[in-house]
């Protein structure tokens, strides 16, 4: 299957599992995200201390919202219609409903910003194109976190790139859309980041505390120098 | 125990075990190393041209000897007198016996390097205080090579640092002596070197091709701008 199919079929998957998502995300169904990474994320924008944020991917807008509460303005785009009529229903943030190959335009109507965050919403192959265009969003000394699967999310499988299938069976039957995503080991998030103009300064593993096993690699990054 | 007595376990180990170390090496007997993390220092090295390598731990000079058929000067120390006069008779390379307490006051002495190499010799929980210390003989812009185990060696223990210990079991039997070592997670990694002034710009993951698993984690890391 080529790429681009597998791009249609994540925001295809996204778009039937929509209502799904939102009632999934705000009763806190997903308890690996709810327990250990979404604080992850909070506590790493939070140590930037930035003004504003803008969330790439922000589905229902749980971050914007999280963020909102502590003094920090946060812009949510996705590319879900359905996703963001209830992130602006609920409000806590500038909510757009902008595709990722139409943000490069954007910049100048929703304006700089001293960090963009990708929290799990960087699902697809080829995202040097994106992350490119996301600099230039950015304040200079800007800085992006990306917080996605963990390589060892994936242990029994072989350790390399390529798509997998996330049928969403740890999700309480809700779901009944499966979706294609594209892992990726570390060596090649580490290329990616690089060839894209950033350099990854700070690696977080937010580690689930009970078994020991960590459920997320979290990385910060800032535009290179050069 | 405490990381003091570690530090010299690991030291009376490499003693007791350097004849065989040596003879294991030579004889290409550690097959993960042969094949694929001895090949993927060689090059990380060679693709950033240095001139001159100092090679941390060097052992019994192999990747001195490696570097200096490319033309490339290196500096080998070890704090093993055994390995490092194993080096010296086979050439290759400047050999100094040091133990890396002692490595501060010697930059005037064998002087500045573009490049310094790690490759498999961090294995003491410390190392702070090292790393800030090669800081000394790097030139502006220098850079680090890091190889190391790979996050996912230790995939059915739990994730998070504290000392492991190495029986050797995987080495023909050739060993008698066990030797403690301090297991990292990636994130710890990280903060050990951004803490000691290093930004990570590269990571590598040299994977054996024939199971699809990633044999060692290698760190390229530069001095911090700040």
């Amino acid at each position: 299957m080529l790429a681009a199919d597998n791009a249609r079929l994540i925001r295809q998957s996204w778009h039937i599992n929509a209502q799904d998502w939102i009632a999934a995300v705000r009763n806190g169904e997903i308890e690996g995200r709810r327990a250990v990474t979404d604080e992850a994320i909070v506590n790493a924008v939070l140590a930037l201390k930035p003004d504003r944020v803008l969330d790439l991917g922000c589905g229902e807008g749980w971050l914007c919202r999280a963020l909102a509460t502590a003094g920090i303005k946060a812009v949510g785009v996705d590319a879900v219609p359905e996703l963001i009529a209830a992130a602006q229903r609920s409000g806590g943030g500038e909510f757009h409903v902008i595709g990722y190959e139409e943000l490069a335009g954007l910049w100048s109507d929703i304006g700089s910003f001293p960090l963009a965050v990708c929290n799990f919403s960087l699902f697809d192959e080829n995202l040097a194109p994106l992350l490119s265009c996301l600099k230039g969003c950015l304040r200079p000394h800007g800085r992006l976190l990306v917080q996605t699967l963990h390589p060892r999310a994936d242990a029994a499988g072989e350790y390399r790139d390529g798509w997998r299938v996330e049928s969403f069976s740890g999700f309480l039957g809700r779901f009944t859309q499966s979706m294609p995503w594209y892992f990726r080991t570390l060596e090649s998030w580490s290329a990616l980041l690089v060839d894209s103009g950033f350099d990854v300064d700070r690696v977080r593993e937010p580690v689930d505390s009970n078994s020991g096993k960590p459920l997320s690699l979290l990385l910060q990054c800032k535009v290179s120098a050069s």
